[in-house]
């Protein structure tokens, strides 16, 4: 029997409807193929390829490690203009495409570089709030295999956040405590969809995924504020980062996902009622009629069973 | 220079990025390549694959023109728990994959099937909304290739149709007219995104539409009711339904795309403020991290040259 579930925060509506899984299909799955390209624009020894460097992080012998360059076919005009600011973070000069290629510390590397960026954008008074994401695979967007994540900063609140923001401050409200630090416990307290817990970072099953596999990664302590995050953080959820993506790709080889930073507007930094975190979205379904036209979502998997897979594997 | 539009009704952002249409990609385009079973459960002859009929156009000849199933593995619970109605609307007993495959004849008797069950869900006083939705090829969705559309009964209103509701309501406060009447008047004012109009429909570019050829259909004359449509009206929806998606197949072969009917909540029947309409939502690129993270869209083709090319179609 589907369930409908609501998610805690913004109300989304999703149906946990697992008999769906079996469903026949006369379409062929679509597979994530990835292409390795020979004169990929994004390997070290290209950079001429791209724009001049933003931002570099180089290593001892000089070489960088990780860069950043303004996005050469931006969506939002330069920050000449004032409009807004695109850019793309190379996370590793060697071609490899999915994070457990990469190691703890680089990818440590790669999300101090997202904060500083962040800070940086935070410092225009023109700019309202930043969004950093990962396209993961063709489905899920992603137009180069090289692993690279994105920074998009705005003049205005955009309105995902602004939803969420809004919802989260109508909750706090009520329950006179951070919306997110009581899903926290919460969680701990039901015990079904805690998939790790380590170093200040939990991962959970969202209780309302729209996905199987659908994962929010939380710091445990209150902060609205992704761009606070000190070197130990960014060591810590590196690792969290790792584990969780390398059991996805156990459990569901070739998933494309997208991996979205959700952290306070530039105004809003120290809100009570907000909790930086990452939402891990797979993308193992397309976003058809019934979540366009209607904004309800359809998850074949609970995801107290979706966490029990993933806990199982990292914990193998 | 890409543009921000914010959609006139809802307020989506959307950015028109036209040079973003050449950027490099190393992944190859995703092919939607129908495979026309032997076995579809949906062809006339296989009517004991599906569930018992909930409802039938017949011909003279006493043969099925239009089905209507319960989704086999309905994302909702079946009506008996009054959880919400799923069902599957087969347009034709022949195995066809497109709606110009279709006569307009045949597509009127689709249409008039969507109008009888939505007013069969709007006598169940547990109902509070229904969606018809189509999902045309793999990338929009569809997991069945046999021509199809799905129909969706709730016992709330969706958050989409929610939001678009509440929004025109704000408007109307200002104007003191439907907000959809204005956009047609203002549209063909401006004459620009104008694809066609006939027998008292009207089909525009989408001014801040997500993708290209984003395509939205109306009635010219106020209605917020599509369950008020009478025989003539789905004569001429067909023929300008089947048009569009001609000129969509011929400007951009073999796209995916959901075609979405938007109508007034059953308690809203005779709203001022809502006017009942089809957004047509081609899949040409995927929804991504800036999509899902912060609900914000980039669209490579301007809407006005996406009007004038489809109008170029049609005329021709």
């Amino acid at each position: 029997m589907p369930e409908l579930r609501i998610d805690p925060i913004v109300g989304r509506h999703v149906y946990i409807a697992e008999d769906r899984a079996g469903r026949p299909q006369d379409y062929a799955d679509v597979e994530d193929v990835p292409s390795r390209r020979v004169n990929c624009p994004f390997c070290a020894g290209h950079e001429d390829e791209t724009p001049a460097a933003a931002a570099e992080t180089l290593g001892a012998d000089g070489e960088w490690h990780v860069r950043v360059v303004p996005n050469k076919y931006p969506a939002l005009a330069d920050r000449g203009v004032a409009a807004g600011v695109h850019e793309v973070i190379i996370e590793s000069p060697r071609h490899v495409a999915a994070l457990p290629e990469l190691d703890q510390g680089q990818l440590a590397r790669v999300l101090a570089m997202h904060r500083d960026r962040l800070r940086s954008c935070a410092a225009q008074p023109e700019l309202a709030a930043g969004l950093v994401f990962k396209n993961s695979g063709h489905r899920a967007g992603a137009s180069l295999e090289h692993i690279h994540s994105q920074l998009v900063a705005l003049p205005y609140v955009p309105e995902t956040l602004a939803a969420e923001l809004a919802a989260a401050e109508r909750l706090i409200a009520d329950s006179h405590c951070c919306p997110f630090c009581d899903l926290i416990a919460a969680e701990r307290t039901a015990d079904q969809r805690i998939i790790m817990e380590a170093d200040g970072f939990v991962a959970l099953a969202a209780y309302a995924g729209r996905q199987p596999y659908e994962t929010w990664i939380l710091p445990t302590a209150h902060s609205a504020d992704f761009l606070a995050i000190d070197a130990h953080g960014c060591d810590a959820a590196a690792q969290i980062l790792l584990k969780l993506t390398a059991a996805l790709e156990h459990v569901a080889p070739g998933a494309a996902y997208n991996l979205l930073l959700h952290t306070a507007p530039f105004a809003e930094r120290g809100a009570p009622h907000f909790h930086w975190h990452w939402e891990l979205v797979p993308r193992l379904s397309q976003f058809a009629g019934l979540e366009l036209g209607g904004g309800v979502y359809i998850n074949p998997l609970a995801p107290e069973h979706a966490a029990k897979e993933l806990r199982g594997v990292i914990e193998r």
